[in-house]
C-alpha cells in the first residue's frame, strides 16, 4: 500500500530544513543548501520506506543509507536525531566543533547511524554499490525458502559532484553489470554546484548515461513538493529486481531561502534575516532555533519502533533458521559477531629454505587457495588482472548475476573490471556491510588510481585488503609507466594503513594473517612478479611483528634493513661483506605500521645503537631515514627491460648492495651512531 | 574525395601486424593482439587522413595521435618506423630492451612521434581531450580569415580498459560539454580484456554512454576488413564540427593468429608455429622476420612527403600572417619556441613585512591577476572550486563553446567540473600540445584523486601546475575527509615533481616563477585557506632556491625547518626560545625538489653540522628525517573544528613548537650531530 502524507510530514520536512539552517548558522560554517533541497526525499525515504533500529544501528538486515554528497551532512544528522539515534540536539548544536559527533562531513567511526564516511565526492555512491553487492551475496548464501533473512535495500543520495566523478562512473557501470536490483540512488538534480550553474561544466544526459550502464531510470520532476511522486518512484525502484535504479529528483537547493536555487546557499550559512524569513515561511517562530515539534518526534518514533520490531522478528527468524540450517547459522552468527572460523590460521602455508623460490604474487595465490574454502568471509577479485595478480582461488565461483552464465551471487570472486578506484570504493562498501573481508587485486602502481578510496578505508577504519602485485622495477619490460617508485612511501605516510611487502612465503602468510584479523586497519600487500627464495630464519610469528632480525651477528659493522624482493639480495650481500671481513646484520621489515606498534625495547633490539644502518629497497628512499642512516633506493623513474637487467642498471645486485654497505661502514668509521629509533618527543 | 584502397594497403596492414608479432616474439614479452586487431584502423588513419611530418615531429599544426591502450605500442612503433620517424628497424628489434627507444609502453620523452606517454589506462584518451582543447583555443586565438593556421584534429584509439576507467569518463564528459568537434576517438571493440570475455565485467552500452556525454557516435562493424567503412566513418567524424566523435570499431584481437579473438593473444607473444601460420596467411615468408616490403615504405613515404609539404605551406602562411598580424605572430612564435613574454616576471607581486597577512590561496590569486593578461600561455581553472581555490583572474574569459553563452574558445578559464583526475589528464594534453602553461585548482587532498595523471606529468616531463588550496588541517571545519596528511609526502616521493608550500607572498611568487619557467617538471602549489603573515627575510630570489635561512643566528642551539603556514608559527616559536635563552635558527623549505638541486655547500649552509634540526609541518613526519633530526608533525588523521582549535589540539602553536624544540635541544645536549645532508654514497 502506498504511503499517504499529511501536514505532519510537511512539518517534519521543514524541521529537517531548519535544523540544517540553525546548525550551519551556529557553526558559522557548513552547507545548508543540500539538506534544504533534499529534506522531502529524505523524509519520505526514512519515514515511509526504510527499516532500521536506532537503538541498534548495526541491526544486520537494516536498510542502508548513504549520503554521497557528504557536505550535506546536516541532513543526515538531523534525521539520525529525529529517529532517536544516539545523537542529541546538543550534538547538532555542536556541528563542526572539535570533538563533536557531528563533524563537517559524515564519519562512520564517529557517529552512530553513519554507514560510511563521505565527503570526498563519488565515494559514497560507490560504497553503496559495495553495500548492495554484499546484500546480494548474503541473500544468495543464507536465504532459504521461508527464511528471507536478507532483504535490505541500499539507498544513496548523490549530487552533481558525485555524478561527475570518475569513481562513481566506474562503480555505477559495475552496478549495472551486476544487475543490483537492491540498489536505489537518488540524484539530486538541483542545477547548482560550487561554481554556480552546472551548465558551465555538466551538460551530459545523466539518466541516459545510467540507462547505458544498465540501470532503471526514473524522474521526479518536483522534488520539492511531490511527496507522492517520490514515494511512487521508490516503489517502482523497489519493484525492479534485476536493475539498480536511479531516481533523478529535481529539487531547489536551499528551498525556502531568499537565495534558493543559487550557489549562494551551497556552502555558506544563511544570513540571519534569511533564516528568519525561512522560519516564518515554514510557520516556525523566527526567534527560535533548533526547534523540533513533538508531532515530528512522534511521527519518527513510529518508524523507529517499526524498525525495532523488524529486528526482533529477524532475531526470531534467525533462531528458527539455526535449528533448520545449523551450519549456515554458525557461519552467519560468526559474521554478525565479526569472528573468523576457529583455527582458520592453521591453513596458512608455512615454508622452509628447502622450498623453491616463488614469486610473492604466487605465494599470495597459495594463501588464497588455502583459505578460499576455509574462510567464507573472503570475497574479492581483480581489476581485470586475474591472471597476473593470481587472485582467483581454485574453487572460486564468480560473483555474477546468474543470467550472465558466469556465476551467481553466492560466488565470491569479483570481476571488478578495469576500475581500480571503483574497486577500492566498492570494497569499502562490502566491508561496511559487515561479515565480509573484501580484497582487490591490481598492480601496485595502480593502487594510486584508487588513492581516494584507500584513504577512506584508513580514515573510516575499514580493513580491506589490496593484493598489489608487480610491486617494483622487478616487473621488467612494462617499464616506468607501471613501475612504482613513490607508491609505498605514499601509503606508509597515510595514517592507519598497513603496507606489507613480504620477502618470502612465511612473510606472505604473516601479511595475510595480520591483515585478515585486523579490525580497524586496511592493508596493501605489495607482491613481486619475480621469484623470491624462501629465507632461513623467517617465520610467520616473527614477521607478524612487522619487522625482525633475519640474520644476527655480534659486533656488527652494519645493519642492512630491507623488504620484499630485496631481502634475499641483501642476504647475499651480507655474505659478500663477510668474505671481506665485515660483520653485517640483516633486518626484514615487511610492514612499518605493525613494526611501529611494537615496544621501544623490541624496536631497539632490531635497530640497535652503535653501528650504521642502511636501507635497501628498489624505490624511493623517502621515509627510510626513519629507520636508517643511509639509504639505497631509486629516486628516479624506472626503466623498461628484462628485470634482471633493470635491477643491475640501478645497482640492485648483491655486489651493488655490498658496495654501498662498504661505503656506509667507511663513512661511519670511528662514529658510534645512535639508532634512529630514539626520538626526543 | 574519399580514399580508395588497393592491395598495397592490405600489405601495409599486414606488415604492421607482423612487425608486432616479430617484435613481441623477439622481446619474449609484450602485446601483439591489439596491434594485429587495430592495424586496419591505424593504417587508414595514418595513410589516408593524418597530416604530420616525420622529419619534424613537432610541426605545430600536425594532427595528433594518441594510443590510449598504450600496451599496444608496437602498433605505434611500427607506424612511426614505416613513415620515416627516427625509429629504425633495429629499434623495433630492441622492443622492450633496456635503453631502447621502444619501451614497453609509449614514452613521450623517449621516442620521436609519441605525443603523450600512455599505458596507465584511461589517460591517453583524456590527454586527447586536452590536445583537442588546445587546438580549439589556438584556432580561436590565432586563426583569421584566410589564415587557417590551426586546423589539426586529435585522434585517439582506446580499448575496453580505457572505456572502464573513471578518468576517461570524466574527460569524455567534459569533451562532450566542450563540443570538441576536432576530437575523434576510436573504440577498439574486441570483446576481450585481460580476464577474457569483456562480458564478465563490461555490459554497458558504450555508444549510448557517449551519446549521453554529447558525442557523435558511429560504428564500423567489420573493423578487420572494411577499410572503406573506416574511411567513411572518419569522414563523417571530421564533418561533425560541434561534437567529438567516437567510432566503435569492432575488431578481432590478434587477427590472423590461431588464437585470434581470445585473450591468449592479448599480453603474450605468439608461439613460433602460430607466427609462421600468420605469415603464411598474409603471404609473407614464414622463415623471415621484421620484413617491410618496399611498396609499403613507398606508400607511407608518399603520406610523409605530403605532411612535409603541409608544414612548408604552413610556415609560408605563418610568414604572411606575421606581416598582417604582427602582434599575434610574436605571441604565436614565442609559443612555438616555448618562451614566455619578455619581462613577464616583473609582474610578480613582491611583499614586505608591512603588508597584511593573507591566505596563500589569495596570494596565488594575486599572482594570477597579475599574470593573466601578461602571460597568454596561462590557461587553467578549477575542478568546481573556483570560489575556494581563487583561480579565476579578474579579466578571465571562460573557455567554453560559444553556444553555451558562458564564453568562447579564445577564453582561458576552464570549468573542469568535479573531475580532478580528468583535469590532471586534460592538463597533460594541453601542455603536450605546446605553447600553453596549464593549471588546475582543487583542494590539496583531492590532487590524490588525480595521482595517476600527476605521475604521468612527472614521468613525461610535462610542466603543468596544480593550484592546491586548503592544504592542511588549517581548512578547519571540513574535517579529516578533506585534511591532507600524507599528500605532500606522496608527491615529494614522486620523481621529477616540485611540491611548493609557500610561507608568504614572496614565496608564492617564487613558486609561480619557478613553476612557470620549468621546462620538464610539473608543480603542485600547496596553499593555505588561512591567513599567513608576510615574513621578514623572504625574497623571491631566496625562495627560488627551494630552501633558505629565514632567520640566522650564530652558535645556534637548534635549527627549526618548516614550510608554508607553519613558518610564521615557527618564527614566533624562535622568539619564545630566545626569551628562554636559546638560540634558534629558522629555515623555510618551500620546495624540496628545487632545494635538492642546489650545491652541497649551499645545502650545508642551510642545514649545518653541530646542532639538532627539528622539522615543523602539520602533516606526516615521513620524509622529514631527510633534513632533520627530530620531527614535529601529525601522523594521524586530522579533526573537524575551527582551525585555530584544530591547530591547538595537535600542539601547533608557537608555545607547542617551542616546547618540542626545547626537548630536542635537551635530547642532543653534549652531542654535536652531523647534518643529515651528508650521505655516504
Ligand atoms: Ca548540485
Ligand atoms: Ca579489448
Amino acid at each position: 500500500m502506498s504511503p499517504t502524507f499529511d501536514k505532519v510530514d510537511t512539518v517534519a520536512i521543514n524541521t529537517i530544513r531548519l535544523l540544517a539552517v540553525d546548525a550551519t548558522i551556529k557553526a558559522n560554517s557548513g552547507h545548508p543548501g543540500a539538506p534544504m533541497g533534499l529534506a522531502p526525499v529524505a523524509h519520505v525515504l526514512f519515514n515511509k520506506f526504510m527499516s532500521f533500529n536506532p537503538k541498534n544501528p548495526k541491526y544486520f538486515n537494516r536498510d542502508r543509507f548513504v549520503l554521497s554528497n557528504g557536505h550535506g551532512c546536516m541532513l543526515l544528522y538531523a534525521l539520525l536525531h529525529l529517529y532517536g539515534y544516539d545523537l542529541s540536539l546538543d550534538d547538532l548544536k555542536n556541528f563542526r566543533q572539535l570533538g563533536s559527533k557531528t563533524p563537517g562531513h559524515p564519519e562512520a567511526a564517529d557517529t552512530p547511524g553513519v554507514e560510511v564516511t563521505t565527503g570526498p565526492l563519488g565515494q559514497g555512491v560507490s560504497n553503496a554499490v559495495g553495500l548492495a553487492m554484499a546484500q546480494a551475496h548474503f541473500a544468495a548464501r543464507f536465504n532459504k525458502p521461508g527464511y528471507d533473512l536478507f532483504t535490505n535495500y541500499t539507498y544513496a543520495i548523490m549530487g552533481d559532484g558525485c555524478v561527475m566523478e570518475g569513481v562513481a562512473s566506474e562503480a555505477s557501470s559495475a552496478a549495472g553489470h551486476l544487475q543490483l536490483g537492491n540498489l536505489i540512488v537518488f540524484y539530486d538534480d538541483n542545477h547548482i554546484s560550487i561554481d554556480g550553474d552546472t551548465a558551465q561544466a555538466l551538460t551530459e544526459d545523466v539518466l541516459k548515461k545510467y540507462e547505458a550502464y544498465g540501470w532503471q531510470t526514473l524522474w521526479v520532476k518536483d522534488g520539492d513538493n511531490d511527496l507522492a511522486g517520490i514515494a511512487a518512484a521508490i516503489e517502482e525502484a523497489k519493484a525492479c529486481k534485476n536493475k539498480p535504479t536511479i531516481i533523478k529528483v529535481t529539487t531547489t537547493i536551499g528551498f525556502g531561502s531568499k537565495l534558493q536555487g543559487t550557489h549562494g546557499v551551497h556552502g555558506n550559512p544563511l544570513k540571519k534575516d534569511d533564516a528568519a524569513h525561512v522560519k516564518e515561511l515554514f510557520g516556525f517562530n523566527p526567534n527560535e532555533s533548533f526547534v523540533v515539534p513533538q508531532e515530528v518526534y512522534d511521527l519518527c518514533s513510529t518508524t523507529a519502533a517499526a524498525g525495532a520490531a523488524d529486528e526482533e522478528a529477524w532475531n526470531q527468524l534467525l533462531e528458527k533458521y539455526s535449528a533448520e540450517y545449523p551450519e549456515l547459522a554458525v557461519d552467519l552468527k560468526s559474521r554478525v559477531a565479526g569472528t573468523l572460523p576457529e583455527g582458520w590460521e592453521k591453513s596458512l602455508p608455512v615454508y622452509t629454505p628447502a622450498d623453491p623460490a616463488i614469486a610473492s604474487r604466487k605465494l599470495s595465490e597459495t594463501v588464497l587457495n588455502a583459505l578460499g574454502d576455509v574462510v567464507p568471509q573472503l570475497i574479492g577479485g581483480s581489476a581485470d588482472l586475474t591472471g597476473s595478480n593470481y587472485t582467483r582461488w581454485k574453487t572460486a565461483v564468480d560473483f555474477q548475476p546468474p543470467s550472465t552464465g558466469f556465476g551467481d551471487y553466492s560466488g565470491r570472486y569479483i570481476r571488478y573490471g578495469v576500475r581500480e578506484h571503483g574497486m577500492g570504493a566498492m570494497m569499502n562498501g562490502l566491508a561496511a556491510y559487515g561479515g565480509l573481508i573484501p580484497f582487490g587485486g591490481t598492480f601496485l602502481n595502480f593502487v594510486s588510481y584508487a588513492a581516494g578510496a584507500v584513504r577512506l578505508s584508513a580514515l573510516s577504519e575499514i580493513p580491506v585488503i589490496w593484493v598489489a602485485t608487480h610491486d617494483s622495477i622487478g616487473l621488467g619490460e612494462d617499464g616506468p609507466t607501471h613501475q612504482p617508485i613513490e607508491t609505498l612511501a605514499h601509503f606508509r605516510a597515510t595514517p592507519n594503513i598497513m603496507v606489507w611487502r613480504p620477502a618470502d612465503g612465511n612473510e606472505c602468510s604473516a601479511a595475510y594473517k595480520v591483515s585478515m584479523t585486523s579490525k580497524h586497519t586496511p592493508s596493501i600487500l605489495a607482491l613481486s612478479r619475480q621469484n623470491l627464495p624462501q629465507l632461513e630464519g623467517s617465520t610467520i610469528e616473527k614477521a607478524s611483528k612487522g619487522g625482525y632480525v633475519l640474520k644476527e651477528v655480534a659486533d656488527a659493522n652494519i645493519t642492512i634493513v630491507s623488504t620484499g624482493s630485496e631481502v634475499g639480495l641483501s642476504l647475499d650481500a651480507t655474505k659478500i661483506l663477510e668474505s671481506k671481513g665485515y660483520k653485517a646484520r640483516l633486518v626484514s621489515l615487511p610492514d612499518w605500521f605493525t613494526f611501529d606498534k611494537q615496544s621501544l625495547d623490541y624496536k631497539l633490539s632490531v635497530f640497535p645503537d652503535g653501528h650504521p644502518i642502511m636501507s635497501v629497497e628498489v624505490m624511493t628512499t623517502l621515509g627510510w631515514q626513519k629507520y636508517s642512516h643511509e639509504q639505497f633506493g631509486i629516486n628516479t623513474f624506472g626503466a623498461s627491460g628484462p628485470y634482471l637487467q633493470v635491477y643491475a642498471k640501478f645497482g640492485f645486485t648483491p655486489e651493488g648492495i655490498a658496495e654501498r654497505a662498504e661505503k656506509t661502514i667507511a663513512a661511519y668509521k670511528g662514529v658510534s651512531p645512535r639508532s634512529p629509533l630514539h626520538i626526543a618527543f
